[in-house]
């Protein structure tokens, strides 16, 4: 019979922490806790249903395997004898919660109820039991808002008219007794007031949804059951899927366990810790706590919790009692077992803990969502205090954790005197600026016109998720630093601030109130996500490079890499920053970027006057103008490297690009050449293109013009040469782009080397040595690699062109359909963010195979929008690439992502070295055991 | 020690007819007649210089071998061995000719040098023997004419001044003597005449390039070869070689024969024949003789030679006497000697041949160049004589041939009634239009700008090669049968009139002379080339498929080919067309056809309305208008194929294409949607595309637009539907454009899906079956074709956009630098003419070998521009496909093409198993020894 359900509790466990998959992060976490010899720890019992059940479910139109049923209840059994009390028992009733779990957490995505298994029938027995009937008529009234919310509503697919869904509607009635009693506060009301709202409570949902609240603990259980398992496919969980990436067909399990209660008076409590701080990497312990409450009190954000310890005081909360002065001995018993936790996982643990009535217990465990500086730092302290290896500090940053690192921070002096509009908690690092904006849909909008908002809310829920992933950055009012919105910002590395109690948000009028401020949709304010702190107006931003940690874990990175990191800058300023940002040389130096922004002027104006020529002696002349501007813009570039290698790429866009449109300026060019205005319009429209990005560009250019070649060959040379006669060091590669035959590779080669021959005659320059090599960026290139290998010296694959010819995709046109491809999920991901490593990667592992097969030491490289990825970077490595190249901010990903390739591809081989020697080992046992 | 020299003669030689790469087409051929057992012709004895030795010329600048001088004079006197005179001799001298002769003939490209060995002191020795004083000083005065020009001019690489070769300075001085002597014939003029003459001729030739013209046999014979070998890389002989597509690196060999003289009187007599006709192929012997004269006579066509017999006889040279009338003993020798050629060879032979003194000489044999129904017959004809088998026969048809047959020719009723201008000989079939030019410059300056040309000269020349590639018909007012103009014409196929002597040319004014009428150039004229009939004016063309030899032969084919052949038709028309040619299937019928040329204006509308849709309800709406068309558009076609498979793809181009230009058709459009015309150019603007071959077309329109899938769908299987019905066959296949992910095709199988079903249900139709397939033409679908055969039934390549796509290039915009890329050898060929077997083909042979793991007897075709082109042909049967698809004026060419491969495999296998068992041959061979 197949197994469903996994018990746990009472020191011991059927299933544990390795069965992620089939028991979901929760449940298998839970296991282990309960289970596992060094941990054993006071676990609630309870069970797990499986993912396997989830997909059962949804493949048999929402039915479960008739074997379920039984198991659920001989493991409900279980829980029983281990807690002493019985489910529906009119005695010693057992409350349980439903919680799902799925592999990888989906904080807030998925449903919970609470309190299962009060009924009329066990209240009286629970009163008797606590001696506490307000208690348990709140854990009543509780019960029935969220389970007619999440199971009855939610769960059965009911959508709410007028948007108005049954918990706000249970919440008014609520609001009303505050209101008739005169209390402002939940815990203020009395048992009686709890009773009859509950009483009120049934009525409605009654009344509004149709049915009856159920009365009887398994009818709750199983609900609760399926309203999980319907969460799994509800709208917010398949958009975080989408945004996480997180495969629909994992499912999620389901932990049923038995209720212990933080909200059983002043004796009780309920928390959320950290083993160290997740904000910052500080390694104390760290978390919040909240007295007599239950957990979603301190998820929801809606009380400010305390801080369980000095180290989690801040300016925001020291007014509050720790939980070490409040609860010393629970506190006491929940250090020492994080301390464990932290060593048995090997890493910075998330627990949530609840105090019963003094007894602490543990309802969850697992490993600790972090920003970017908390996950450097703690590699780095883990590393130190020899908790992990330096191979395993490097798996422990993501690539968008190091990214956070990079982001701009609000410069120090203009934040010096910048207006502090509000303080809040600090949950997300860096800066930013943005108009503001007060609804998820609004944020979206705005940044899709491409202004940068900042969303401001009182506090966020699941709906508000694409609105904060298109938000530059979050503020609540309400909320502490496991809330909602510090959550989702934490994972993304966004700026947030969360509860700024000093703002109150308007929605109707689409404003907000700061003291006696008000600011409108669309006014600008910066965030100090580090500090908490809200500004007026838009500061200045500058980089975060400066944080020593992220150079010492580059370092670290760079001891375990293997694929080098080159960077494509077109100026000494690029040049600069990215060799102080680990570049190991440059992979892509545009020529045509001095015809672009500042001092393009003059060279521009010769390019035009080259690009309008007729006859091989005007564009001659022209490129005899043009010859001084390219030796200048190689020069500083070349020096900044410093005898690190220089990828100079040749001119490689259509030539029509660069016409004016303006009349005037035309006109200019006309006379500089001395052409009549209507001649020059008349060359100008022949160099149209229907399909400019395959046409008349790239190496086309240097075989029908060389004179096109020569010039800039001979500018690389020249100032080569000249570097080295006064002494530097200089390391040029000369690229063709476009390639799509070794014959063009054959032809330009014969120019380079007549020139090369001119250019050491002319300057006496000894050791000038330089190396060719060509773009493979157009599929016929990938596919005669061999051949292009005949006379490249290296290999740079333009993997932006590459993914265009491949895909038949122009990158300017896909607009047009690419949403309908990633929506109706025909691709996975935007080829030209990630690379396709199954399509074009294809193409690239075979150039590299042929390219070495004829040259086994030979130089390959990629050069592009791609170079920076991450997932691009490990399939780089993974094809055996000499190197990457990316703009200089993305280097020290890139470099991560290298040394993180370097470390998958060793522990895969330790793998499977070790699976290999499996039978081997058997072998030998049973050879010993003769 | 190496050998370069092989002799042959006096019934034996060193080479034979199978060293052709070595000895080069005419040496191994005179090897063969002279040697081999079978044959032992008289021919004149002589050696070989091998194409080596050409090689080692150009390799070692211009120096031969220092073995070659020893083996050249040890060859001479073998040849002075069997003739019995001696080179240089003072009694009995030996004359030889010194010629070319490379593994493909080169007609006319390369030079020859006659009566090497005629010196001060040979002639008076030469006239002792011969009694003949005026022979010998025209062969002399020949000898220096011809030695000058090919090897003191042309040979040692001087250019002419003023363009004035010495060849023509020469010629004037004849000129000048034949006008002083009073006569207009070379033949009048006497011995004395001839002598003067030829001391004239040395004294100008000093003169004119500053040295003597040589008095020693060996410097004679020694400049004759060299000469030969400079030809080789002569500016005419590289041209022809690019056009033929010879490779350079071939070279020639070079032939020294000892002279046999046609001109030493009414005794003698030159002569080309053929042992069948080479412009019809009656397989009667046939051929044109000169009395009194040498080779070149013939081949220059400054006579117009006379019929070697009856059947040699045409209104043209009918009142010549034939050869086997005047010299009956001679010409049945011939007779017999082609007959035994013929059968030795298995081919129709191209003769030359020389009568001295009554006495027959074998000067050259080789396979004869024929037109296309000559080859057609003669192919037919010798299977039947049991000659050659089928397979053979079907390889004695080029594609080009083939094409002949299936050029236009005059419209006979139109020609009924037409005026003949000139009569001439029918040098090349069809009929053929275009204005009149009278050099080759013009002819190619007019072509390039569209328009056709007919080239008219006195008589061509090989630097005319270019000129008559560029025009539609040549037509010569000299020269026979075997003319220059005849010859090169014959080789391509073009309609072509040579020896219209009613015609005179006037290259100063550009014009023609007929009679007393003058055409000018631009002036239309047209031709018969199957009779020889110049016509005024532009008469009407049909085509010539009335041919049964042509079907035929096709059958032939048929029985021997593999691969299936389709059409790409869109109109019944053109399916029926198709249908007499042969197709098996249509393999591409454009759905979007229907929207352009006649009845287009109605179903454009409502295209260009749904392109102008900008919610699914108006878009829905047009396409409701567009259904009927679609479905009338596919029902007459797939009538007209009747039961054989239709494919059809679905919308194709990018809808931008399809916006009318024209405000008032934007306005009516706008109108019928109900929008403003300024709405109307806004949504028109959001459809322009930077790269429109890559952008929102194909699938992609139907992923974005379901709806457009569904309608083109339910029209194919609607009709589909009323047609098994009405009790038709039907096979329709639908075919997905521009896939390049499997996501898309399973998108739109469900769209399919689903339409068939509402077909099914609505039509009631039984039997209803359809097979889904997707074009491959973006790189990425070939390389991932495993996955995209798990949904498709059906591969057909789109070699267009995957040629487009693999070299990144676009076909609307490559004439920029193509010229050059073909010019500089970057390319061999247009890859958008021949499919790039290197590049491409990669690609196709590897999604043939993903999809057929998948699926292995899918069906695989290709459509496209390639599908007819035979070398693509070739290869589409190599790789394995099911099918190739191409234009109805193609499938002969296809069929033909197809039974070539299969043959050419077969021979292939054969040869290579035959090979294998050699070494087993020996074995059996050493065992039966022992």
């Amino acid at each position: 019979m197949p197994k469903y359900v996994y018990f746990f509790g009472g020191g011991k466990a059927d299933g544990d922490g390795s069965m992620r998959n089939l028991l979901g992060g929760k449940g298998a976490n839970l296991a282990e806790m309960a289970g596992h010899k060094n941990l054993k720890l006071p676990v609630p019992p309870g069970f797990t249903i499986t993912t396997e059940v989830c997909t059962y479910y949804y493949d048999h139109g929402r039915k479960y395997p008739k074997e379920l049923e039984k198991q659920v209840v001989t493991a409900m059994k279980g829980v029983e004898k281990v807690i002493g009390k019985k489910f529906g028992d009119t005695k010693n009733p057992l409350l349980v919660s439903v919680r799902s779990g799925a592999r990888s957490s989906m904080p807030g995505m998925m449903e919970t109820v609470l309190n299962v298994g009060l009924t009329t029938k066990t209240i009286p027995a629970l009163i008797a039991k606590t001696n506490n009937e307000r208690f348990v008529y709140d854990a009543y009234r509780r019960l029935i808002m969220m389970y007619s919310d999440v199971v009855m509503e939610k769960g059965a697919g009911i959508e709410p008219k007028d948007d108005e869904g049954i918990r706000k509607q249970l919440e008014r009635i609520m609001d009303a007794k505050k209101k008739e009693r005169g209390v402002s506060l939940d815990t203020e009301l009395t048992s009686q007031d709890l009773k009859d709202l509950a009483e009120a409570f049934k009525i409605k949902v009654k009344e509004v949804l149709g049915t009856d609240f159920p009365d009887d603990p398994y009818k709750q259980v199983w609900g609760g059951i399926s309203a999980v398992f319907a969460s799994w496919n509800g709208k917010r969980a398949i958009a975080y899927r989408k945004i996480e990436g997180i495969p629909d067909a994992w499912g999620t399990a389901v932990n049923v366990q038995a209720m212990v209660f933080g909200n059983m008076g002043n004796t009780s409590a309920t928390g959320v810790a950290f083993s160290r701080n997740p904000g910052n990497g500080d390694p104390r312990f760290y978390g919040e706590y909240l007295v007599n409450a239950q957990g979603e009190d301190v998820v929801a954000g809606t009380r400010t919790p305390a801080p369980i310890n000095e180290a989690a005081t801040s300016e925001h909360n020291k007014n509050e009692v720790t939980l070490e002065t409040f609860m010393p001995k629970p506190y006491k018993e929940l250090f020492a077992i994080q301390k464990r936790l932290e060593k048995h996982y090997r890493d910075m643990q998330d627990i949530e803990f609840t105090i019963e009535d003094g007894k602490l217990w543990m309802l969850q465990c697992r490993n600790g969502k972090r920003n970017g500086p908390a996950a450097v730092r703690m590699a780095l302290d883990m590393v130190k205090e020899k908790l992990i290896t330096k191979e395993e500090a490097v798996l422990r940053v993501t690539p968008a954790q190091l990214d956070e690192l990079l982001h701009p921070i609000i410069d120090p002096n203009a934040e010096k005197t910048a207006v502090i509009l509000a303080k809040g908690l600090p949950a997300g690092p860096g800066g930013a600026s943005g108009v503001v904006v007060f609804s998820s849909e609004d944020a979206i909008a705005a940044d899709a016109e491409g202004k940068k908002v900042i969303l401001v809310r009182e506090e966020t829920n699941p709906e508000d998720v694409e609105g904060m992933r298109a938000a530059q950055a979050i503020l609540t009012a309400r909320g502490g630093m496991t809330s909602h919105a510090a959550l989702v910002a934490r994972g993304w590395g966004k700026c947030c601030i969360v509860g700024a109690a000093a703002i109150s948000v308007d929605l109707n009028s689409k404003s907000m109130k700061i003291g006696d401020r008000i600011f409108k949709e669309g006014d600008w304010i910066t965030l100090n996500g580090t500090k908490g702190n809200v500004y007026e107006g838009k500061l200045a931003m500058v980089d975060a490079t400066e944080n020593s940690l992220l150079f010492e874990f580059l370092k670290v990175c760079d001891g375990v890499k293997v694929l080098k990191v080159r960077t494509n800058a077109d100026t000494p300023a690029d040049a600069r920053k990215a060799k102080t940002f680990g570049a190991e040389g440059i992979g892509l130096f545009r020529t045509e970027h001095m015809f672009y922004g500042e001092n393009s002027e003059k060279p521009l104006f010769a390019l035009r006057k080259m690009i309008a020529s007729s006859t091989t002696e005007e564009r001659k002349k022209a490129l005899d103008e043009l010859f001084p501007f390219f030796k200048e813009a190689l020069k500083g570039t070349l020096e900044a490297m410093d005898g690190y290698p220089v990828t100079v790429r040749l001119l490689d866009p259509p030539l029509h690009e660069f016409i004016p449109r303006d009349v005037a300026a035309q006109k200019d060019i006309a006379d500089s050449i001395g052409i009549s205005i209507e001649e020059f319009q008349k060359r100008a429209d022949k160099l149209h293109e229907t399909n400019p990005m395959m046409g008349h560009r790239g190496v086309r250019l240097g075989i029908t013009y060389p004179e096109i070649t020569q010039m800039q060959v001979r500018a690389i040379l020249e100032v080569s040469a000249e570097l080295i006669n006064a002494g530097k060091k200089v390391q040029p590669e000369i690229m063709i782009p476009v390639t799509c035959s070794v014959n063009e590779l054959k032809d330009q080669k014969a120019i380079i080397d007549a020139v090369y021959k001119e250019v050491v005659e002319k300057t006496g320059v000894k050791k000038l040595q330089y190396s060719l090599g060509t773009m493979i960026e157009i599929p016929r290139a990938a596919l005669l690699a061999d051949q292009m290998a005949e006379v490249a010296d290296f290999f740079s694959f333009g993997t932006n062109d590459l993914t265009q010819m491949s895909f038949g995709f122009s990158r300017d046109d896909v607009g047009a359909f690419m949403g309908d491809y990633l929506n109706k999920k025909i691709l996975a991901d935007d080829p030209f963010q990630t690379l396709d490593t199954e399509g074009v990667g294809q193409l690239i592992a075979y150039a590299v195979e042929l390219g070495r097969d004829v040259k086994p030491a030979m130089k390959i490289g990629i050069c592009g929008e791609h170079g920076g990825d991450a997932k691009s970077v490990e399939f780089c490595h993974s094809v055996g690439m000499t190197y990457t190249s990316c703009s200089p901010f993305r280097v020290p990903i890139a470099r991560l992502a290298a040394a993180q390739a370097a470390v998958k591809e060793k522990n895969a081989a330790g793998a499977a070295k070790s699976k290999k020697s499996a039978p081997a080992k058997k072998k030998a046992k049973k050879a010993k055991k003769k």
